[in-house]
């Protein structure tokens, strides 16, 4: 007998009749003779509309209250769900994040799990019933308020609950059948990967691949849960990514490429090349509040013993970094700062690459080839990313999908993004 | 300064505009000096849209998952109002019924509240915030489950909740500005009673009065808490209901007539007329699950020794009794059971009709010289109803309206029913 958590997104359980799809998988999985333990999230929209109502009573729809708003959706889809189950012969009961003993941070909007309690959920199991989970929402323990999770809340709340129950497999249910080596939509030649390790899951989800939140795909590299990303529609085995070390496997030395248009470029001109000035700058960002990803600093040649150091972070963050670095510009005594919205990044990804040399070669001279330039590189044990302009990024990415002989002999079939 | 709890019915929080315009409310009633509490319902119709929901997945939408999937409603409610106050410079914070300490026995769908630990309010309230609290809605103390209260919940956790604060007030805001004589569509003469004590009020609201639920007064008659029934949408005081004894008052003689034709009646013809025979009937009817309202036996007075019962209960009873006496009618010797769906109970209630004989004999002059026949008549020590034809139950009322003297100079405004 197996423990299986499984995932279903808001797009999986959107109406009634899809509630009852979701319900009749569940008892499939259970009549298969193993333990079932269901995380969902919202029903379809809900989350939206409710974002809406909030924003219709306040202009600060965040904290404590809006925590407690939203974590309704969750009750809903889960206790539609466990009905929908019990009423086709099934056993199920629902349980809140308070309920399966999800406590977190206080930090209302994107509260961090800290501990995992799941007794309630373990008796039930045990009982032979299937447990339904709330996504997305845990409990500040010390004032015992709701709280949730941010993005990738089900996600990270159904992988964090496989690692608590020492589940065999997490498996995420979504709208597309698995993780492709790139997004079909730009690459139609894009085929569906049927394993993969979680160090390449992780850098295709953080390097812009959508299937599955970075959040996520840590928890579980973390915790070694695997994970199997399917169809909630289909009866298609989806893809595997194991986190458990496995040594039967050939690894291929590039898994996939990830895109990722939504950053930005900030370079600030003129830096003092003097110990410690990359520091402070990085400092001021920091206080800023923002995520930086990809960081290359240029040393100057000249006499002037001035560098410049351009770094990329979320198009939503470019502002605010912009305005706290004007404010601070006579103390970090640069000349000038820059910015660009029109940036796109492109990586390949593979756990092979670490030990084949050439990886790096065979991607700029295909980017050459084609005319793209490259305007910051980085590089990780099994990823490369670069830097190119926004509107090469489709292109650039066919163009590395075939360089790197991923490509299908057939059209892939065009896959859509998931919730949360 | 008072502790004031305020309830605020769905039609008052309908929608974000209602939502803000109650938090106006709150916070006028708070800078006023006063520690204050809130309870509120779902908004609108968001309750029968998770009921239909339910429908949808299942044929039994009942029990735990269903009282979670209900609670939802008060979630939404209750942040979105607190966001709203929050915004306006207020200061609120919002409560499940778990996280406010209500305590309920196990019966899912219409729990009762035993008792109330109200540490986080009083501790909220204290600091001069305000508390808002999901109505309707409580936990079963075994297992820890959401239960919820069933028709008139929310009423019944505010007056719960004003027992518990031994707060001074509890007020009711609706669609109404008040309570009335009669029912203003039946009689439009009918006028608001601006105090009425607690047992009138009780006699009424278990006599069909709509505007505010039965258990709910019970409650506050109980724990002698003063409510003050009021429109969410007007500065007008309304009716004071006083469960607190007062001296410096006259009791009118009678406060209102009160109708109701939801109800139906039964008749169990040809009854051996044997001690212990209407009590192995009202077994069989209460084993069936029926709450019965009026009994009346007719004693036969010939040789036979047979007699009649006749009793009302709900029109949604009728059904299930007819058939569990049927089926046990050879045991219970009985001859046949009749049914009448037409019928229509009036009552008049007052608290000064104790002391002032000859109320019932006016009442029953008043209906012959209508013409209206009386079928069946029960009385308590402040009420008189009478069972009569329900096609002339809204002629007899205004008649009796009249006949009491209670007609008002002007024409009442027209008042709809209330929500839960």
């Amino acid at each position: 007998m197996s423990l299986i958590v499984q995932k279903f997104g808001g797009s999986s359980v959107a109406d009634a009749e899809k509630i009852k799809h979701v319900a009749r998988r569940v008892i499939e999985c259970a009549n298969d003779g193993n333990q079932v333990c269901v995380v969902v999230s919202a029903m379809g929209d809900t989350t939206d509309e409710l974002i809406d109502l909030a924003n219709s009573v306040t202009d600060t729809p965040r904290g404590r209250e809006m925590d407690i708003l939203l974590s309704a959706g969750e009750r809903i889809s889960m206790s539609l769900l466990a009905l929908a189950i019990n009423d086709m012969g099934g056993k199920a009961k629902s349980f809140t994040g308070f309920q399966a003993g999800i406590s977190t941070d206080s930090k209302h909007g994107e509260a961090r799990i800290f501990d995992i309690k799941p007794e309630r959920i373990k008796e039930v199991l045990e009982q032979g019933e299937v447990a339904i989970i709330a996504g997305f929402q845990g409990f500040d323990a010390t004032v015992k308020d709701v709280t949730t999770l941010g993005r990738g809340g089900s996600d990270t709340t159904a992988v964090a609950m496989a690692a608590a129950l020492n589940a065999d497999l997490c498996e995420i249910y979504t709208d597309v059948d698995g993780v492709y080596t790139a997004d079909p939509r730009v690459v139609p030649r894009a085929h569906r990967v049927f394993e993969i390790d979680i160090d390449s899951m992780l850098e295709l989800a953080s390097s812009g691949a959508k299937i599955l939140h970075t959040r996520a795909v840590e928890f579980a590299r973390r915790h070694q849960v695997d994970l199997q990303v399917r169809s909630t529609f289909s009866q298609d085995p989806g893809t595997y990514v194991y986190s458990k070390k496995r040594d039967d496997m050939e690894e291929p030395i590039v898994s996939g490429v990830a895109t990722d248009d939504t950053q930005s470029k900030i370079t600030v001109i003129g830096v003092p090349d003097i110990p410690g000035k990359a520091g402070e700058i990085f400092s001021v960002v920091s206080e800023a509040g923002a995520n930086i990803d990809m960081i290359v600093q240029n040393v100057s040649t000249t006499e002037d013993h001035l560098s410049d150091i351009s770094f990329t972070l979320p198009h939503s963050d470019r502002a605010k970094v912009v305005q706290a670095l004007k404010d601070q510009q006579s103390e970090l005594g640069f000349a000038q700062v820059t910015y660009d919205d029109e940036i796109g990044k492109l990586s390949v990804v593979g756990a092979g690459m670490k030990t084949h040399p050439g990886v790096s070669a065979k991607l700029f001279r295909a980017l050459a080839r084609a005319n793209v330039n490259i305007e910051m590189i980085s590089t990780s044990e099994i990823r490369i990313s670069v830097v190119t302009r926004a509107s090469q990024l489709k292109e650039a990415t066919r163009i590395v999908h075939s360089a790197f002989e991923l490509d299908a002999e057939q059209t892939a079939v065009v896959y859509a993004g998931t919730g949360r």
